[in-house]
């Protein structure tokens, strides 16, 4: 008896990166390969959001120029979202609409391109269409800048901030070592990671053998000793005659609050909003009396495709491609991942791993990979860090900029008469 | 009889930028390839400080590799400084130490590589040279990240700058885009730019016709008004689901005074410290209750040497060369220009201005280049400044980062037995 033909829903979940696209084309590229067993590949307008409202976006009206740029196209091209689905009880309504969505476009494949928490709702929504007797190849493809989640030996989307940072810190060093005898000799960059300081970690790259540069980090995972912090700045700042510091957003002091929330407020009372480096800006003029200056990098660093990590570029892919041919090899509740096989020269194949062992699993950071006084990165941390950032995978140029891909993404008619309210 | 073989000097002034490397690449190949007219390069460690005490670097110490890779590394290779000379009566002690400086070091040939400032010290050093009879060609290169120079057509640093706010502006929208069904409604850019609206401006290249994006810019020429800010984001967000601000740190409300000073203040009661684009936030949070993000480039803009303009790198390097040309055709007292002989396709040739015609003349945007409404920027603006960012130019890379050199500086024995203080 031949395959049915049953068709395939894709979806992005949680916040962007600059190659969750890149995974997209190649779970869609791979689907069109295999036009034998798979239908059409219809995405979610807005992730999940979108098979739950039946908003369905029909990739085959795409060419294949489209979806090849895809690869070097960053951000969402069919719209994410933060939309947390619940246990199976909590949240039995969301989870039995998607299946009944999926039913009416007779899907037979999802692909759920996301993190932790999609992780999650991926093997819940396989888990209920087998009691439902629904056949349903449920497959996870990674996601998330965090670089959270277990087994996969990195996450897609990671290795391209990580470049971004420490290629920022170096060059952001450069211009202060360069102004410091008469202008700024504290440069503070602030970045993402509210819960680990993978990214903070990164900055680390910046200084090498080649390049000895006066770097303080502050993790998430450390409580923040301003005196001690101080303290060190200053030293580097004496020796060196300048200091960058890469402040991670997350980093908390010990009353347990993000420096963030450091509670500032305007001129008319209300609370400031958010950033850690002005705090500690302030903390380095009013105790050093040294002239700073501040960035928080913020959406740059995870939508810089200009500067992706050819590394991370070819994993995401890798990621699309390995989740259509688990599912057309009948597998289902798996995430692909990647596997280190060697460090140097830097080695990767695909590996598998269960949702039920994905999910609601957060890898920390190991304490072995911040050095002991807390400020810096230890020669584990950039054995792991370094792979990832390697080799440069830059998109084609039209009047001076990237020239991303804008799709159509044309509607799928409706099916079901009902509308959901989410 | 032969010319006689005289040294030069070089230094860099004012803030740094992605390619003034680039200048100081063309002075020194086009200074070696005159060994029979020019004999060392010394550079100013830090800048004018360096002569002023007689910290001079030998470059001749550094290889023609070394020399080479200046031309894609960021920042002052030499230092920077910022120290402004006065008049020639006011600030006597310093031209005339100068040329002590020159006379001790047969220093024949001056090229001052910065903005409006240095121009004008250059000409004054000239004009003393030639009041005390000692011969020095006194050129200035042009260089500034504020693009404020009169009679070129731009200024070395701009167009990188502008191609890495045009990318960052595009690549953010993109994201936000994707997000904006339930996350990030607002993003805020916050750029250089205390005088004028150049760097801003570019963010609206970010836009065009494939990428249709809605962009606020708020410019540093344009008296800052809420209300109408405020329409224009709410309006925008309605028709496109999102909106992205880039806002220059120059920007002044009604009251005359830097947003950015709005005088927050933190927990502690010290004055929060810079940034405009919490301030904006604050606002769309208060009165639309829109979920914001905001970033801050600082340095990372004019040190982005890994997304440079190719055509600044190349006009960069031209400028550099064609400094020492004048002086060894027997000019003194001018700059090298570029001069547009053509929008599309563009081109441009180097031109030459009298430094009398520099000096303390500041260009200003035209309010023609902004749009009716304020919020954006014209065609004639676009014109103008879509070349500029024309072209990428990479970095080698090295371990996964950009491989920039660090000369060795080595110092010039000093010659002069007493000490100046600076």
């Amino acid at each position: 008896m031949a395959m049915a033909l049953r068709n395939a829903f894709y979806a992005q979940s949680g916040g962007v990166t600059a190659v969750i696209n890149a995974s997209a084309c190649g779970v869609i590229q791979t689907a069109r390969q295999h036009g034998d067993r798979i239908g059409k590949v219809f995405a979610g307008r807005n992730g999940i959001l979108g098979a739950l409202t039946e908003d369905l976006i029909d990739t085959s009206a795409e060419s294949d120029e489209a979806i090849a740029a895809l690869r070097y196209t960053p951000a969402g091209a069919f719209g994410s979202c933060r939309y947390k689905l619940k246990g199976l009880e909590e949240s039995r309504a969301q989870y039995e609409r998607l299946i009944e969505v999926f039913k009416a476009h007779d899907i037979g494949y999802f692909f759920y391109n996301g993190g932790g928490d999609s992780a999650d709702t991926c093997l819940k929504v396989s888990q209920l269409s087998e009691r439902m007797g629904y056949p349903l190849a449920a497959i996870h493809v990674p996601k998330t800048v965090d670089n959270d989640l277990p087994i996969t030996d990195c996450c897609p989307g990671f290795g391209s901030v990580a470049k971004y940072i420490a290629i920022s810190t170096r060059e952001a060093s450069f211009d202060v070592a360069s102004m410091a005898a008469t202008s700024t000799k504290v440069f503070i960059l602030e970045v993402m990671g509210r819960h680990a300081g993978w990214i903070a970690a990164a900055g680390g790259l910046a200084a090498d053998e080649q390049h000895d540069l006066p770097l303080v980090i502050l993790f998430p995972e450390i409580v923040f000793d301003p005196d001690k912090f101080l303290a060190r700045v200053d030293a580097q700042v004496k020796r060196y005659g300048y200091c960058s510091v890469v402040v991670s957003e997350g980093v908390k002091g010990a009353d347990g609050r993000f420096l963030a929330d450091a509670g500032a407020k305007d001129a008319f009372g209300h609370t400031q909003l958010g950033g850690a480096a002005p705090v500690i800006a302030g903390l380095v003029k009013n105790a050093l009396g040294y002239k700073y200056h501040w960035a928080v990098a913020d959406y740059l660093q995870r939508a810089a495709r200009h500067i992706a990590s050819r590394t991370d570029v070819e994993q995401a892919y890798a990621l699309g491609k390995a989740a259509v041919e688990a599912a057309l090899a009948g597998q289902h509740a798996v995430m692909p991942t990647i596997v280190r096989t060697s460090d140097s020269p830097y080695r990767w194949t695909i590996g598998q791993a269960n949702l039920s062992e994905v999910a609601n699993v957060e890898r920390k950071m190991p304490r072995e990979f911040i050095s002991e006084d807390g400020f810096g990165i230890t020669a584990a941390c950039r054995a792991y860090l370094q792979p990832l950032i390697e080799g440069e995978d830059y998109p084609p140029y039209k009047n001076g900029l990237p020239d991303y891909v804008v799709l159509k993404n044309v509607p799928v008619a409706k099916k079901l008469a009902g509308s959901f309210v989410v």
